[in-house]
């Protein structure tokens, strides 16, 4: 891809009502750009790394048996009165009327909606167990949107509910999606602890929430570094410095980023929304359900907040937009195009192609952050290239370079 | 894939208010399923195939220089107050209130959007072209939302916009796009016509339309078989059996599914909305603005409605949801995983693990679509397979098929 026809608006200065480093990064390098408050638009550069964070989440809930669908984010009120979410939610839940006076909301969540799609097919035991997931867009009327993407009105998610016919069921569901999602952040470059807790506007009996420590969380946790598990310290009456429970080791204090929650919710939804099952003794039982979210946005501020350098950042080479960064720092001639052709045979590659000074280019270089730049400065003519890998310079032949491939 | 795990929720009959073939089989097939009148979940049979539309897409609009971003559903009023469409636009702009009171409109289009998002940025002539698209759910308030995909209220939509210096340099861009379209559009198995259309809510010079001849098609069109334009016959004098005027042959008059729109635009944002940029002599000028849209939905349901069967349908290879249909007739043994891994090797597999009877799954199998069928039937056990390719059957050894792969 010429980087004169990608749009990457690369700014000097972010807007000054940007609070924490990733929101300002994000503007800075040409990621996301505010058209409302808590409303953006993702620009080439993130939303290619939005849907590098997508396919990681497809490849791994498929791995576990999930189906993808799409669920529509206008949902009808008649739904949420048969759930009673209607009346329990509060000013987030974004209402409206179409032309002819019916009342709609646009979904911060869908268990109303897929318990709809299933309940009159999963009427026997033996269409059980059931397991769909959408990416898709939701909405949230935050009081006040802030920290970007962090808490934003409307936002990418991935859901994922599980119809199980027993308790035991939803709970193996449960256990094998907690143990996808610790590897989906894992690939992302982020490192999360799961922490115990309640269950908020989604209802049921347990839930836990995937967490990135980060000095802009907004939870205050307490974990300790060799346990995956962390624990809220509103919920708890230990401190810093004890032993954790687990014995894994003494606790510290930290801020946790919301990026993933997961809900055992049984059958808050199923009985009043008649979603029920003959087992196979005859008898009708509700189904069990489980669901579960990614902040797929939020996601990628963490990712962000985590790998930000003092002049850009580097991204996990997962979530990488391109592969490589071609920067010539002369004219682009057929000599740099035949690198660049080269390259792109078995690479994703960014050829900065525009006509402007290399201390313009070394900087965008540094905000777009793609981890291996190639420069070609003063000793191309002579075979030789400058790589940064990492933030790891050398000098080597392009012959060899390319033999290397 | 295991389809006792994939939702396939197949219907005897379709719902009778389902009008159309497309619409009925849609439904009987377990692609789609109606969550209020004109809003549909895509079921993951049929969200596949919106996937692999979305993926030729891709593709043909990245050969031509176009980059993907993602903006919001959501779009302030004031943006629209600037073009005055927030005047303009009739009850099909659904519109509503946030918790502030603050007006929005749930975007129909994105003209407004991407022009705010780019117009700081390009106001130079080095700065240009720029083209944009995304892939997006998009919402209007259809008085008679109908025939399922056809006329729905919120759909999936492609919107590309392209901004350039000169007339010019639209026009390419506009005949460039022009040819893509046809590109992707064939490449889903669709033929299409190009025809001349008035500019409508979207405004500017010249608009077309691509249409793919129906019976279900809801407007009528001239056309002759060897040329790619067509007349919409309520702008035009002629009549059916007359020579088009390009000389390629009788007139014929059929009806058509629009199924993408295109159109240039000119300054009609650029001006009000100050998107300006300096010339190469300093001077002061407005942005040549072009839009292009592909109803991602609706192609779905113009490829069921072309390659409907009489019991079901038939893909096209580019768009199957899966290779191979894998339909064991007895029970799932090792023998059967065998065949199914060996082909999961290198294509994407449905296997029919379900306890049910051949009947049952045949017919199925008719409504899922899947072109390439290998049954395991009664001969298996000696080392021979049926299959039915595309509707055309045979009986093969399983290890010549397997080595012909």
């Amino acid at each position: 891809m010429k980087q004169s026809l990608y749009y990457i608006p690369t700014l000097k200065e972010a807007p000054k009502d940007a609070e924490v480093k990733s929101h300002r990064l994000m503007l800075r390098a040409g990621l996301i750009r505010q058209t409302a408050a808590g409303i953006y638009t993702y620009l080439p550069l993130g939303y290619q790394v939005i849907k590098n964070i997508e396919a990681i989440i497809r490849e791994e809930l498929e791995a576990i048996g999930a189906s993808e669908l799409l669920m529509p984010a206008l949902q009808p009120k008649s739904l949420w009165d048969e759930s009673g979410r209607w009346a329990d939610y509060g000013p987030e839940l974004m209402r409206l009327k179409d032309r002819k006076d019916r009342e709609f909301c646009l979904g911060p969540t869908h268990e109303e909606v897929i318990t709809e799609v299933v309940r009159d097919i999963i009427t026997s035991y033996k269409k059980l167990p059931v397991a769909l997931y959408q990416i898709q867009t939701k909405y949230r009327d935050e009081m006040r949107p802030r920290f970007g993407l962090m808490r934003g009105r409307e936002f990418i998610m991935k859901d994922l509910y599980t119809f199980s016919a027993t308790e035991a069921g939803m709970n193996a569901w449960y256990e094998m999606v907690k143990e996808a999602y610790s590897r989906i952040f894992k690939r992302c470059g982020l490192s999360t602890k799961i922490v115990a807790s309640n269950t908020g506007e989604i209802g049921g009996i347990e839930a836990h929430e995937f967490m990135v420590m980060s000095e802009v969380g907004e939870d205050t946790i307490l974990y300790s570094k060799s346990s995956d598990y962390g624990i809220n310290i509103e919920a708890s009456d230990q401190k810093e410095g004890d032993m954790a429970p687990d014995g894994s080791g003494p606790l510290f204090t930290g801020k946790g980023i919301e990026v993933g929650n997961i809900f055992k919710i049984g059958t808050k939804y199923s009985i009043p929304m008649n979603a029920y099952y003959q087992d196979q003794a005859g008898e009708k039982k509700p189904v069990q359900m489980a669901s579960y979210g990614i902040g797929i946005s939020r996601t990628l501020m963490a990712v962000v907040e985590e790998h930000a350098t003092e002049d850009g950042l580097i991204w996990p080479e997962s979530l990488t937009p391109f592969d490589y960064h071609l920067i010539p720092l002369n004219e682009v001639d057929d000599a740099v195009m035949e690198v660049y052709h080269k390259l792109k045979e078995n690479a994703r590659v960014l050829l900065d192609d525009r006509d402007e000074r290399p201390g313009v280019k070394f900087k965008d270089a540094a905000l777009i952050g793609i981890p291996k730049r190639i420069i070609l400065g003063r000793d191309f003519k002579d075979g030789r290239i400058e790589t940064e890998f990492y933030g790891e310079k050398s000098t080597q032949s392009l012959e060899g370079f390319l033999a290397s491939l």
